[in-house]
């Protein structure tokens, strides 16, 4: 009988979370009770809203339970069925345990996935909620216009770099920021951005988005907080929109407060927050362009695949160090053939 | 030949503006070009949004020049004519100098009033800018549905008295705060507000919204900003939509900066600033609107009415200790028969 490795969210982090607040456990093969699915899960996705989730928060998702197994995004392999809609070797993707087999109960969120069309990978990546973020995000709050200047904070992310490509197919002018040197030459020769910069290595943000955004910013796609967004909110043009997507510099450790509230008002900025999942019904029409993007190559995509579900926490610890490169995902078993 | 008293800005306020950056001086009686009117000022606004202008930023409208007489919205009557539109008599407003008599070239923004259907001064109160300002940011931003809870920041100034009112006539459970003991009854008794307290005895900001507004804030009318603004983000709700009208609190010295600015992204909230200059095009529907409430008796107005253009810096002083209860008005004239 295979083994079965879980992690388990063991402490809620204080400050900057590490790898304490998890533990790796070994666990009994899990029985799938009538109505449910065994699952081998063999991809799963890591993400900076976990982070949110570790805290005690009234927030738009419940927090992780303090002993519970880990979850998040995940694809696995049915092996085993007591559920009359699936049979073994269907692959679903969900919300899933972080956990090399689980039971699962099929919900509205577990969708069966076609095989032979993409990489099984690419459904938490390219064609996952990160993209459908930067999708949405762009589409319903940006309403970005050919010849506006669009900033994207972590541009080299998951989300940010669809967030900037999708600007650059609107006509947009595209100012991305990233903290290695090799991903700002990423963002400005591999996606084409008009400017890029190291966020780490400028004398401040501030000078930063002067230099780089001369006339101001019309969109800014914000998945930063704190000082850049502070810079964004300097330089932000009349009727700006600041998409509110995420604010990773300030998940672990509080940033410093946002200030000159009052050009809120006087530029008129929208500055609007969302949730990907309250927008699956644009599902269709991003993958419809989405896919029609990547075809024509004008969508480029990168990710980092971490290997071994014992390394799921210190890769989401790296993450909020900026260690990943695009896209974060964990292989925890072999995919299915 | 009559006297003419003017009042110059004379020095950019370092912190909280005082007196020292007006001069009250006497003037030349102006004399009309050709295209011009000679008007004799007779009633001024006075508004908060005067001291951003007082500050040399990025903004709007353009900050007032060191030595500039004054101006802002006022009405006058013409004395002189040398433009074929206007005749000695016609009462008009607009963008209107502090001085006894000007010369005026009538443009876009001069409109002449007809006579006798309402006080003259109400065209600068409760049928005025902050009242217009007040109907579209809750009708454009807040989008009141029955049933939700509006909190009002202000809520016996010129604007929010007329916000918190609107709420009520859509429906809304409304609360406001105030900072006298006077205006907070003026709130609860008059106006009928579900609930009102005085920010300036509450134990805090937040303790005072908890008890209050037990189940959060669904749309907040914000004209205060700083720790008003802070506790308002602390307990929104999902979907929530804060109207950024001002940040009173902020105009004369820096407020500290907004915290935990992820709740904009879990809370999925938008938060939107606007001028009123952008949405006269509201004037008409406004107009109608309103008109009707006043003659039913469900808006209320309150004003406090400054004698002598000599007391306009004092009382605009004043506005930013929160000396006045509803719109402040100087009368610097006699009302044209």
């Amino acid at each position: 009988m295979p083994q079965n490795t879980i992690v388990r969210f063991v402490k809620r982090p204080q400050g900057f979370v590490d790898e304490n607040s998890f533990a790796i456990e070994s666990a009994p093969m899990p029985q799938p009770a009538d109505g449910q699915i065994l699952l081998r899960n063999f991809y799963h996705s890591l993400d900076p809203y976990m982070r949110p989730r570790m805290t005690e928060m009234d927030s738009y998702i419940a927090p992780f339970e303090v002993g519970q197994v880990m979850e998040g995004g995940g694809l696995g392999v049915v092996v085993e069925s007591r559920h009359p809609d699936y049979t073994p070797g269907d692959v679903v993707r969900g919300m899933l345990q972080w956990a090399e087999y689980q039971a699962a109960t099929p919900g509205a969120m577990m969708r069966t996935l076609e095989p032979g069309r993409v990489p099984w990978r690419h459904y938490l990546g390219v064609l996952g909620s990160a993209s459908l973020t930067a999708y949405v995000g762009l589409k319903l709050i940006g309403e970005p216009k050919a010849g506006e200047t669009l900033y994207v904070s972590a541009a080299s992310g998951a989300v940010g770099s669809i967030a900037a490509q999708i600007g650059k197919i609107r006509g947009c002018r595209v100012v991305g920021s990233a903290g290695t040197d090799d991903k700002v030459a990423w963002l400005k020769g591999e996606l084409g951005l008009d400017a890029a910069f190291n966020y780490r290595t400028v004398t401040s943000m501030d000078a930063a988005i002067a230099q780089h955004c001369p006339e101001g910013i019309d969109i800014d796609f914000e998945n930063v907080g704190g000082e850049t967004l502070q810079a964004v909110l300097d330089h932000i043009r009349p009727h700006g929109r600041i998409v509110m997507c995420g604010a990773i510099s300030e998940y672990n450790e509080p940033g410093p407060g946002l200030e000159r509230i009052f050009r809120i008002v006087s530029h008129k900025v929208r500055m609007q927050g969302f949730i990907v999942s309250e927008h699956f019904d644009q599902m269709h029409a991003f993958v419809a362009e989405i896919a029609e993007w990547l075809r024509d190559g004008r969508i480029k995509y990168r990710e980092t695949v971490v290997e071994g579900i014992e390394n799921m926490p210190r890769a989401l610890v790296g993450l909020f160090r900026g260690e990943n490169f695009g896209k974060l995902i964990a292989k925890v078993g072999d995919e299915p053939n």
